[in-house]
This record gives structure tokens, sequence and C-alpha cells, in this order.
């Protein structure tokens, strides 16, 4: 597991990096305990027992008094979905103040797949080798001529917010996430899940390593109870 | 002006349609009003000063007791920066679940501009005339290459949601809005502004004047208080 | 069942009053088809069973596109556990610019109540008719007397907001509140159920009604849902 | 100035303790220049410059990214406005679940005051001396008889969330507030403030120098530019 600071990579070009975190399981218990004017110095097995019945019975608040800063890159697509996500802090990189780098997501082999089923019960089975290739070739020109062409744009005098708007969505961007426990829980209950776009998926099993590492008693009756946020 | 219900039309293939609306000047005085448990049936002239003194103080809760709802077609870049607005509801179209349409943003000729100084304080001036057509040119080749893709992959077999990374962010796409006058004004205070890109600031305009017409004692508040949101 | 506008009676002398409502089902399943680019004029039951799929699988977002507004007269003991909900707007009846009227929560026979159990597993029992009587009596001298002593306050000339600091959390206040489905529902979910204190849960019954009324298919989904939020 | 984990007393009986702070100018810059794929490992003065800019142009988010804990005591009517403000996280001693302690406040003999003026344009004067020490002694009076009817209701057996009704908003409570630098700016903008009443605003000036040690620049920035959140 990663510790805090560390970078876990995702994808082709993107990782998952703590970049602050003020968060343990012991903060859950004393906003807790505050019901009863308590407050303990540190957590004992009665103390374990009170965040899974807070999880259980889903008293959310206790578990907002922390704070985890990722410092993320992800593709736009990626992040889209991200974003939607209103209960916490965004800062990411403009395209309208400087130049975006020419970084793309490109899927690996076994993640170039085909969609089976219907609308509403889809699943997803890998392409053929052979075809799989044939695929990541095609993105990586369409790629190429984009980026070449919002080069020319800019080298046209063309500003950059208006001649970004032939770049892909498979463009890399970064952006600082500032989030509490129960908001990253939400974030985990639907983006570390099967409905979830397999490349969201892989960066929220990324902040979760994280967030299981800093607040263990929490993350494991989170994992518990099903992985419902509170 | 629009009419609750009107569709405004912005750019070359958006709107800005007001789908639902309950909102007017008297709501702000009542909810200021029951600070004295007092109710009115209608303004008066003491009433529109009453929203004025709130503006001016920025007693901005009184403005949160009113409903829009907005149908939006604008293209991913304006998206973006529209979602970044975290108190409202936003629905948008999938592309993981349907096929994205053939439709691009092509600034007009006029809006191809570059941009001039320095950063933190860009100015932006138009293309002469030739090098803006050859730039529409350019931008909409560059759509069809990267939709010509997407459909190859799609007919190649490749899930939606794989295949769309190859589509630039001047795609049109559409999404509901829901949001109250005070994070409305917000909104406008921001986007319809100097400092905003022309593509969002003309969305912004145009939300503008379904605002007005519903409320016009907060609009007039609003632009008198020197647009800043209360 | 309440009509929009009218005003349900709860405990001694509270209400519930629908202030202004635009909510409807199809609203649910308006948001939800934009995805597919798709846009209905009515409900069929294919849709009723769109709204039953959302809220089953927890897409909680087509919920927020609708507006309540709610006036609501309650204690203040109520009103402090109902803005602790924060997805929502408040205005309420100040103490600091208006003299509070001489109204207080007496509660009925049957709601003296005493605990039994243990903590995190109560339940109350009512008390025995003699001594509930005793009770009452002995809750409304007490009002009286700190009703008393705020009138000699003000007499002695002392600020209303200073004057105040004796009236008892049994005063009743009243307030606006605006909140969509989603909000609500969280609301419903917490406050209309066995462990809420039985003061705001007749609250919480009398908003449901409304709810029920203004969105039948939504409500009848999170009553079989288990009365989870989305 | 107080150090971080430091206790500050306010009123009678209360505090302003920082229980948790993770904040720093530095993640402001970072959170800004992320705009631009750019990062420092220290500040610099024009880093400095960049806070100034960003707090003046009213650009919000990057004074979002850090964690401010709080550990308060105070009295009912002060927390009462203190929960109001939404985007932050609270959880405070239960009335339901424990006995609450026999702690009210007393305003300082200076503190008993008389309001002077119009609505809308109020000011306060103390009362002379001899009026203000009966004032005193009446309410003392006032919550020493409330609080013996709270202790007879709990002798007889009545459920603790009962017999709170007859408490008085003068009683103590305590809360974790949880919080960053944008929010509680907003906070202090209108609790720090000429307009509010003077109990809430001697925890705001509290909250402040924890505030004003933490962030320096940031803090400066907010004071300079008329105390006006971004």
């Amino acid at each position: 597991m990663a510790a805090p600071g560390d970078s876990i990579e995702v994808l082709d070009h993107g990782f998952v990096r703590l970049d602050a975190v003020m968060a343990d399981d012991l903060s859950v218990v004393n906003a807790a305990r505050v019901s009863f004017g308590a407050r303990r110095e540190a957590m004992d097995d009665r103390d374990a027992g009170l965040v899974r019945f807070l999880m259980r019975e889903r008293h959310g608040t206790p578990f907002e008094h922390n704070f985890f800063r990722f410092h993320i890159k992800a593709p736009l697509f990626v992040t889209r979905e991200w974003q939607r996500h209103r209960i916490g802090s965004f800062n990411e990189r403009s395209g309208r103040y400087s130049e975006l780098p020419d970084e793309f997501y490109v899927p690996a082999a076994s993640a170039v797949r085909t969609q089976v089923g219907k609308p509403g019960a889809y699943t997803f089975e890998p392409l053929p080798d052979d075809a799989a290739e044939e695929v990541r070739t095609g993105i990586e020109s369409s790629y190429a001529e984009s980026y070449g062409r919002y080069r020319e744009l800019l080298d046209a005098g063309v500003a950059k917010e208006v001649a970004r708007s032939v770049l892909p969505v498979g463009l890399y961007t970064e952006f600082y996430w500032s989030v509490n426990a129960r908001s990253l829980m939400n974030f985990l209950s639907l983006r570390n899940a099967a409905a979830a776009q397999h490349e969201i998926r892989v960066y929220a099993e990324a902040a979760e390593q994280h967030f299981a590492r800093a607040m263990p008693v929490t993350h494991g009756s989170f994992v518990d109870q099903g992985r419902t946020a509170p």
C-alpha cells in the first residue's frame, strides 16, 4: 500500500498522489463521542465497534472531520466524471492560460473492449489481440492528428482557449482534489464499483489505497457494510 | 427578452431553454420578513428597497427560495467550466450509454481571436478575415477526422465509452441545470464577466435574460451593486 | 392528504405548510433520459420502472430537479435538528430583531415519556396519566417563569438579543425551508424513522405527505426501497 | 496569538480550541499554479502577490485546499447562528443521549446592553452599572429555576429529550467544526463584523486568531481586501 505522499501510477501516464492528509479513525470516534461530552486520546476495541455502529446506522457526520488532498493526473473524460462529485474542492490545469502538453490515454490492449448486452445491463469483453492493436494504433493516430492541428492553430496565432476546441477527451489533465472521508466513501461507492467505467475505477482503487492506510478501521467498516457510504 | 419556456439560441448549435421556473421577487421579501414573523401577499416600494438592502449587505439566504431548471446545449469545454459550479444540480447526456451525435462548435469568424498581452492581463483581438476563415476550415476538418475515427471505432465493435476518447471538446452535449437565484447570480458574476471566456459568456448572457424576466427587482439590484453575488 | 398550499397541523401550535412547489415524477424521468438525449411529455409504465431503477441503483441526481418550499412552525429543539441538514435553504424568525411571542411546546400526556434500556438501544414508554399531567403542569409553569423574566428584561431596556438568553428551547419559532426531493428524502430517511425523536418525526411525517402527493411514483419507490435516500 | 492546539477562552465558560490543522499559504499558491502545471516547494514574494491577486479577483477555490478542525464551547444561541453556515462539518453534544451540565452564559456587566435606534440601524449601549448587576442576577436566577425544573423532570423519570424543553438558549453546548479557509473567511466576514451579535463576534475573533497564525499571507490579504470572502 501507498505511504502518504506516495504517488500511485494509474493507466499509461496518470497518477493519484496523496499531497496532504490529516485523517485517522480517532477523529471519527471523538466527533461521535462529543454527543456525550467525552473525548479519547487513543482508539480501543470499543471505539472500533463505535465506528462500525456509525457506519451501519448511517451516522455520516463523524466521518467528515478529516482531510485528504490528492494530486491527480487523468484523462479529461475521467476528470469530467470525477468533477461531478460536488462535496469537495477542485483546481485543475487550464487550457486557457497554458499550452496543453501532448499526452493522451491509449488503452492497453486488454482494455480495448466491446460492449455486450442490453442498455442498463452491459458487460464488457476484450477484443481479440489483433483487433485491439489496430484500435490502439487508430486511436494514437487520431490523437496525433488532433494535437498537430492544435499546434498549427497556436502557430497561426489563435488563442489557446479557442485552439483547444480540437483536443480530444483522451487528453491528460491534472488537478487537486480535497475531500473528507465521508465524501470520499461516496465517490468510492460509485466509482470503485462494477457499474463504473474501467478507466475511472482504477483511479478510485488508487484513492482507496490511500484512504485504507490512513483510516483502516473506517475503511474496514465501509467494506464490511457493502461499500455504501454513510 | 425570453418568456419562461422559451429557448434562446447560443453559438452555432446551442441553446439555453428555461424548462421550469418558480421564482419571483416576493419570495425574497417573504424569506427576509420571516425574521419578524411577517408576510406579504404582493410587492410594494418598501419591499423593493428591502431587496436592494439585502443585496447590498450581502444577506444571501433570502435569494435561495426559488427555482430555475434550465435545459442547455453547449460544447464540452463550456460544459466543463459550467459544472465546476457546485451549488446546483446537473444531469448530462452520456457518452457511455448513447452514441454522440456529429455536432461541433465552429467559432464564427468574428470569434476567431488571438491573445494579446501578458498572463493575468490578456485581451483578445479578432484575426484578419482570411486567416479566420482558414482557421474555421481547419477546425472543421479536424472535427470531421475525429468523428470519422469515432465512427470507425464503433463499427469495429469498440465500446462507446472507449471510442469517445478521440472526440474533441468542441463537441456539443446537453444537460439540465437546476439552481436557485443566489447560486445563479454567483455564476453570472463570474461567467457573464469580462474575464470569462467568450463562449461561456454568451451562455451566461442568455441565462441572465431568463433570470431578469422572472425576478426583475432582484436582477436590477444585482446589476446596481456591481454584479457581485450576495 | 394535503393539497399544495395546505397547512398540516403538528404538535400543539406547529404546522408544515407547503408554500410553493414545482415537482413531479416526470422531471426525474427527463433528467435521467437526457443521458440518451431523450425527453418525454408524460409518464408511462416504463417511466415508472425507470424511477424505481434509479432509486434502487442509487442514481441520485435525477431526483434533484424539483423544488419544495415549506413554511414551518416548530419548537427550537426541533428546529435545531432540522437545520443540521445542509443541502437546502433556511430563513428563520430572528430573536435579535423582533420580540419572540409567548408560544411553547407542551407535550400531550401521551408524549410524556420515559426512557427504557441502554444507550444506543433506548425505547420509550409513556408515564402514567397522573405523573404525565404533573409533568405537563411543571413544564408549563417553567415556560411561564422564563417568559416572564424575558418580558421583565425587555421592560428594563435590555436588548432583545441579550434578553432571549433565558428563553427555553421549547419556544416556537418559524422558518422557510427550500429543498429538492433528493435532500428531502435524506431528511425523511433520518427523521421519519424509529430512531428519530418523536417531536421531529411528526413534522417529517407531515412533510412526507406533501412529498407523496407531488411525486407519488418517486415516493412509492422510496418506501419500497426501504426508505433509503438515493 | 494562539498556537495550533491552544485553546482561547471566550465569554464566561466558552473556548475556541484548534483541535487539528493542515493549512498554509503554500497550498493556495499550488492550487492556483496547477492551472499552469506548475508547483512550488516554498513561498516567495511573487507567490504572496499571487495570493493577493486571487483574493482581489475573487478566485475562491484555491483557498479550499486546507483544513481546520475546531473544538468549541458556546451558548446555544451562538451555536444556532454558527450552524447556519452550511459549508463545513458539525458534531455537537446531544441533549437526547446525555444529561446536560449546569453551565450558562451570564453576560459581563459591560455586555448588558440596550438597543438604540431603528430597525436596520441599531446600535448598542451598556446599561448603567446598577441596572446591569440587577439584570445579571435576574438572568442567573432564571437559569437556576429552569435547570432546577430540568433536574426535577429527570428525577421524575422523564426522558432527557423531553425534559430538555425547559432549558434556555443561554445553556453552553460543545461541538466540533471542520472547515476550510474559504468557508472560514465567509464566516469571519459575517460574524467578526459590526453587524454581528457581540457574543458570536468574540468567538469569531478567536477563530480568526487561529486562522491568522496558520495562513498569515492569506489572512493579511483578507483584511486588506475589506474582509470580503473570495
